[in-house]
């Protein structure tokens, strides 16, 4: 099933039910009030989902009513916690050329974790203070998981996962290296993350999901221009290792977010889904950087196809804009 | 005024206010169900909450209910984000000492973001699955905020302030030094947080409330001994800088917690609220430390006391327990 979230009253939004095309929803607040409670209830809420998610796909054209993506908050406004994992080598191989930091050496994976209170909708503008700050997008691949005991085993980890969804996890690159090398890791290079309009269920990328990873391209566009399709199945550990690391010394609750890390591969014509690459790699081969970091009123664009062509997720679209001082809390 | 979160159904607990000497309770779920509700919507909230209090205080000694401290989850079971500071140099200066790391060098405020899902109440079991991860408690305190805009300065981020509280921060020490140093900030070193029991306006502490910071000694037991009373006023920068540095590229949402990182000074009579600050003096003193970590069974005491000798947030007294394998998620 595909599930979203429609901003509401409340900041926890409104639980809606999408169909398959992405064309209508109906809304599914009646099932839980929202995504959060609906995971924390999942085994009564779930088949309930399901159930309408049918019958919505096997309605006329016209029934519930259309799904405007522009509704949208994040599925999870608010999720219980955010872990993102570093699970892209290539990724972090790059970016540390382009942030001139020696390459991260860790036996174990890399994943930290961010800030929950704001995440932001698939097209709701990513507001910043200052462009001088090297903003960068992250294409992602991201689960939502259930209730998983502490001490999970890798094995039975992925059994918790009851959701993905797409995720452009923001990057300030002129904080980041300063803020890695002080032991705490990453506060103000990490503002709000972006996610897909919907989650959905794993049944629904059933073909492409094997060995805990997701056997699709992502496709990720600037101001309209293709910048990279990188290739979701590269992870290497892949989403179990990731939760069960997690979960070592606490059990994580219903309703967290666990990302896969930039998706990238060394493939040299499948581009980035991360400027930061593509300026490493303009560093090894000239010397010198030559793409700029995003700059206000561009847009960034990520989403990920089925083999017709169709948006699993729906698109992450969304500009950069400035906060001004005195904005909108 | 005094809030308390009991246990209820919901996850994020029932909202309770507490009588100045913490003996009695009235509910206050009708005001707002909990208490991210009420710090959603506090400019409504507060006051009533305020009224409240003050009848409850003003009440014969049998109104209300009995205040039960066992009942308490965390005031904020789940709250928006948690950012927790490193405001107190000694300190840092003793722990990279006991963990063999260099000392952190950083003209910035340290801070990590610490995860959300599972903040444990008062008297709650600290449970975790392995006791020689160097299991070490953290005494600090912590402050409840409101909305925070983005780029709020130091001057105006402290109105934003809405109660305060303790925390037992507990670190896995054995994790942590690998984890500070992977670039990604703590995740395994870092299990749930626990809160005292109630969270208390800034009213409450106003005799002591100075300059950003709170001017009272917390007091640190463990098993019952003393260990420390070391000095809350004695903060680098106050909750001020914090908090807008936290806020630079993003804002902050209702229901944040802002952590001062551990209460530490240099007086050599004030103990320690942290077992790796000992170490770390002992390995300087004798080549060697010699005070353990925590073992599971022990128990950690930390409370906050004002000129009468009464408690102000009630006491974090809690016991380390072992997760055993297939226990309670």
């Amino acid at each position: 099933m595909k599930l979203a979230t429609y901003r509401s009253e409340s900041r926890d939004g409104r639980l809606i039910v999408v169909s398959r095309n992405l064309q209508r929803a109906v809304d599914a607040s009646d099932i839980a009030p929202d995504l959060l409670s609906a995971l924390e209830h999942w085994e009564v809420a779930a088949p309930l989902l399901q159930q309408r998610y049918e019958a919505l796909n096997a309605d006329p054209p016209g029934a519930g009513f259309s799904f405007e993506v522009d509704s949208c908050a994040a599925p999870l406004p608010r999720p219980s916690q955010w872990i993102d994992g570093s699970d892209f080598p290539n990724h972090g191989h790059w970016v540390c050329k382009a942030l001139g930091i020696p390459a991260l050496a860790s036996a174990a994976p890399l994943m930290y974790q961010g800030g929950t209170d704001d995440m932001r909708g698939a097209t709701q503008d990513l507001i910043l203070p200052d462009e001088s700050l090297d903003i960068d997008l992250e294409g992602e691949v991201v689960a939502v998981l259930g209730d998983v005991p502490m001490g999970v085993s890798e094995e039975d980890a992925t059994k918790h996962i009851k959701l993905l969804m797409l995720a452009n996890d923001c990057s300030l690159r002129a904080l980041q290296a300063q803020e890695m090398q002080s032991g705490f890791g990453m506060i103000r290079a990490k503002p709000s993350t972006s996610f897909s309009p919907v989650a959905v269920s794993l049944d629904e990328v059933k073909p492409w999901w094997i060995q805990n990873r997701l056997h699709r391209k992502m496709q990720v566009h600037r101001n309209g221009e293709w910048i990279g399709n990188p290739d979701a199945s590269l992870m290497k550990r892949g989403f179990g290792p990731l939760i069960a690391h997690a979960a070592y010394t606490r059990r994580l609750r219903a309703g967290t977010l666990l990302g896969s890390g930039t998706v990238s591969g060394p493939d040299d014509f499948a581009g980035s889904a991360a400027i930061a690459e593509i300026r490493g790699m303009e560093i090894e081969k000239h010397g010198e950087a030559r793409t700029p970091y995003l700059r206000f009123g561009e847009r960034v664009r990520i989403e990920m196809l089925d083999d017709e062509g169709q948006s699993i997720f729906g698109a992450i679209d969304q500009r950069i804009a400035r906060q001004f001082p005195g904005g909108v809390v």
